[in-house]
């Protein structure tokens, strides 16, 4: 039996330490902090957890994608930061504590978030480089990349930006949801896959995994942000609905946005059965992420 | 006899309609117009000229390392967009044109610029994806994640920021100069040398002479700054030392700053005879890079 909250305890600490060792050694001391206190701001780390636990399903080491992991999670953090710029959705906190321009400044945090976009690719590159991993470190570059671009997490920032304080249908709020977050969700599952020598068609399966995953997960996360408290949050309660956000259920209301994760938490599990590996790892790890309380 | 003037001219088209090809194909219009419209802006090709001249050095043709000269390009977009923003040098104008967020506005130019950056890596891992090319693409993603990064061309704008009302000696300019222009214009260079096979001890060659063109050129491009006319410049003259940048003709007068250009110069195309390699390309660029009008 797997105890979802132990592995990722376990992978987060794992993570966190191979984070540090990650940063660049040398650069402008103002730079590299901004960066080091961003990465350092008490993420949940689901993404890199997701990357090593894909990786875990195919009888991989997290030694072996631990660089798969850490660029991830730089690239989810380089979003974060430049998310909460003035220009953007101008957030005084995050994660409880003061967002990257509130302490450096807009320009090192613009430049901050640009370091770690940089960096992971550099991380990658560094995988690429071990024996044997070149071909797999590219299709994980391209992955990343799309996944982070225009087609990915970066269209759907500007889709969010452009849908503030307009009304949305339900399938709108859908596309902006699985830019913004799945994408990045998918990337993480599958580019832990890709490094731990997943077929083709196990990747497909995956793929629908994560990405059913990732909708319930960004559902939760409004319910959380109407239901939860500032303190267990870690951000103004509301937050997302004083921007005019669309949401989940800003739209149909906390009842049915509730069912809605429920329904794509069920789907992305039971996709699973097709795996011919061990899938109880996954399916106890998306259980926990969908059915959290902050 | 290499003309020069028509080397630049004839790869100069082919890097825009390769540039024009290697965008992406969807994603939100603004996003993609911002992306477009800033490579558009008529820029030298200073740098992707660079990348396809070292790979003809070594008798590999354009159609071979277009995408790494593309790539290369799009990152010194990326960093001119971000440059410009209000929180950095806030720019109104670049090469004559409204810069990218007087146009878009912020946000919209911040994410054009985070989709360049991260576009150039997917464009990299496209051509890693090509025949024996997925080694050679994670060493061109490495020197290019290394030279755009906190140690290279960030760290230069971080070092600029932070030089701004102060007086610098020549070696804090020196080391300015080298991160924020040296060190892209190397990695231009060595990743085309890199996708055409050249040895390790080619590559020091081809290092000493980017690096020593590149502080020639940014001192004539400072030279300019203060002798040219806005018309011929395409951006307000002096408009560096309105900021208060420390620049070498700033401390040490033109006629000092325009010897040690020459000097480099110099450097660089003497420092190729090493090279058993035809030589004459790289040296008629360097001398209409360096003695250039505009």
């Amino acid at each position: 039996m797997i105890d979802p909250d132990r592995y990722i305890e376990m992978k987060r600490k794992r993570i966190n330490r191979a984070l540090q060792n990650a940063l660049p050694a040398a650069g402008p001391p103002v730079v590299i902090k901004a960066m080091r206190s961003s990465l350092e701001a008490g993420g949940k780390r689901l993404r890199p957890v997701l990357t090593l636990a894909a990786a875990d399903t195919f009888g991989v080491d997290e030694h072996e994608v631990i660089e798969v992991a850490c660029a991830i999670e730089m690239v989810h953090t380089y979003s974060l930061i430049h998310d909460d710029l003035p220009a953007m959705d101008d957030s005084a906190l995050r994660r409880g504590k003061p967002t990257c321009h509130r302490v450096f400044g807009e320009a090192v945090a613009i430049l901050a978030g640009d370091a770690l976009l940089t960096h992971a690719f550099e991380v990658l590159a560094r995988y690429g480089r071990k024996e044997f991993c070149a071909q797999k470190a590219v299709r994980i570059i391209d992955e990343l990349a799309k996944a982070a671009g225009v087609k990915g997490m970066l269209g759907g920032q500007i889709l969010d930006l452009e849908a503030e304080g307009k009304e949305l249908t339900a399938e709108q709020i859908e596309k902006i949801y699985i830019l913004k977050t799945g994408t990045m969700l998918k990337a993480a599952v599958r580019c832990g896959a890709i490094a731990a020598g997943a077929s083709e068609s196990e990747l497909v399966i995956l793929t629908r995994f994560a990405s059913s995953l990732g909708t319930a997960f960004q559902i939760v996360d409004d319910l959380l942000d109407i239901e939860g408290t500032a303190e267990e949050l870690g951000k103004p309660v509301g937050s997302d609905s004083t921007h005019g956000k669309a949401t989940y259920p800003a739209v149909f209301g906390c009842r049915e946005a509730s069912l809605k994760a429920e329904q794509f938490y069920r789907q992305a599990v039971e996709g699973l059965d097709e795996l011919e590996r061990p899938t109880e790892l996954l399916c106890s790890l998306a259980d926990r992420i969908v059915f959290r309380k902050k």
